[in-house]
């Protein structure tokens, strides 16, 4: 290691603020973390990598949020399995111009959100990179085989949903490349974009009710997403471009940014809500269900259907937007 | 992501050569891997970062041997435990020049050292870099929690032994950084640099022996990792200079280099042979066991001793060398 002295004083004060768990036997500190998964639970585990410069930019990212969404996109992998986020390791390649405060307002982003979720931090590394800064991040859960929920078991005829207003991260990230970050008007839509929320009690009540047949975050936007939900089903989807939830404010801001909220919507990413398919008969159980379990309302936006592709239907015309948004079809 | 089919692409060719296990339910392709671990058995994890100009280099570093090390270097972790590695997450962000063909050949470095070692990959994720590459990469392990082999347990008076010669790598750095690594006299020194080898074998079995009260890897030179050991235990140790394991070839490297062999040994890293104490009276017991069940020697280089810090005894001078090398204190 180039900065030995560094690196040991920075892991230092990360392991005491690492948070703890039961079933932990070692945290950070040695060669490796130890725990213990109860005899009946599957472990998840899940990584992403975030790149200075193409995931995040440092001119409009604080770093207390860059933390905060660092940690809840790894913790949405494991809300999307309907899962319960544990333990958590941190990688960080840190360009020369990164200074102790920068990190320090990092780690209180980062360490706040895995607490939310009680989730102890158990280790990772920290090394010097010459240009930008790579954050590598990996989030290890558990839950009951028989609740877990994959990609692979949509059906034709099943409904998909969502569970929010899309689109809003990318307009956020639109506002902030304008300069619009501080205006009050579009804080929602900034912050959707900055720290996003990973739907962790909502893939719990998704995953326990037993009516879900296929799960997956929103982190590409819907025709990606959904197109990998179809190609590991073995199936299609026909998506209904008035059915999909777009708010008020994401309306005004694409108007401001001379976007397509429909397109930031298919092809914006990084919305984090829960796309997943279930049986027309359940729909409405479903929807009670959640109604009373988290005070959530659900979206059907569209329907699985034989073959493959993922298609828009809108006034009547059908075009494919697999793998990719909306505009790029026009 | 910047290249949703580019990234398809390379997941897809990343998938068919992964592996497989009879404990994992789920591998590469949904939101998260999903594995179980026996009942009686503890989990281990452990992060290593790799940044392209930092901790390797292009100029003399093949893609094969890259691979290869990415895994083994973070497999000798599991080891240091005398765990069992399981499964494997790599994340790569990779800068605009690599090619296709770069990365088969560093997946076909990294799957081998997996496939040799038993352990699937199950996860990870492609992104762009802008300027260097950085290799992350999490193993998981497993094994009995009382095989368990943590740095804590040194007490003073136990023997500091280590697995085979030092300085090795530190070595094969200097003389590719000369241009000299294709000289038929050095293979040994440049293959421990750029491809080093994890001590799975040995560390089960010193961990098995239920001889050995502390280990860790060799990854930050022995000066810096026996300082760890120390730490953790709350003692210090005394390293003998004429008792470290020096090849006949290092030294010749040396002389070439014009460094110090033992400065190699005790401050160049990346050697990942392990470093352990035993109780004074098991150590001809563990020596006979090791040679038996591995063939390997080991070497007794010091001894732990009451307080704190690493010392250094050479021609009856002592000097504290802990978290450094010899050269600084000169």
């Amino acid at each position: 290691m180039a900065r030995p002295e560094g690196e040991r004083e920075i892991i230092a004060r990360i392991r005491q603020a690492a948070g703890s768990s039961g079933d932990l036997l070692l945290g950070i500190g040695d060669d490796c973390a130890v725990y213990k998964t109860p005899p009946d639970r599957v472990s998840l585990v899940t990584t992403d990598t975030m790149v200075e410069g193409v995931h995040f930019d440092l001119a409009w990212h604080p770093p207390l949020e860059l933390g905060r969404k660092a940690a809840s996109v790894n913790i949405s992998d494991i809300a999307a399995m309907g899962g319960l986020p544990r333990f958590a390791l941190l990688s960080l390649a840190l360009a020369p111009a990164f200074d102790g405060r920068w990190l320090d307002a990092f780690m209180v982003g980062f360490l706040a959100v895995l607490a939310e979720h009680g989730v102890a931090l158990i280790g990772g590394d920290t090394v010097q990179s010459g240009h930008e800064s790579v954050l590598a991040v990996t989030v290890l859960g558990e839950m009951a085989e028989a609740e877990l929920v994959t990609r692979k078991g949509a059906r034709p005829g099943d409904v998909v949903l969502v569970s929010g207003f899309l689109g809003e991260a990318a307009a956020g990230l639109a506002l902030c490349r304008l300069g619009l970050a501080h205006e009050p008007d579009w804080q929602t839509l900034v912050a959707a974009h900055l720290d996003p929320v990973p739907q962790v009690a909502l893939g719990r009540a998704l995953a326990v009710s037993g009516l879900v047949y296929a799960m997956q975050d929103l982190s590409d936007g819907l025709a990606t997403d959904l197109a990998h939900v179809c190609t590991e089903s073995g199936v299609g989807a026909l998506v209904m471009a008035d059915k999909i939830p777009l708010s008020p404010v994401l309306r005004q801001a694409a108007e401001i940014c001379g976007q397509s909220p429909l397109d930031w919507a298919l092809s914006g990413g990084e919305d984090y809500q829960l796309l997943f398919t279930v049986g027309e008969q359940q729909v409405a159980e479903l929807c009670t269900l959640v109604r009373e379990q988290t005070g959530r309302e659900l979206f059907a936006v569209g329907r699985i259907i034989e073959g493959q592709g993922v298609f828009l239907e809108e006034a009547g015309q059908r075009r494919e937007i697999s793998y990719r948004g909306y505009e790029h079809f026009r």
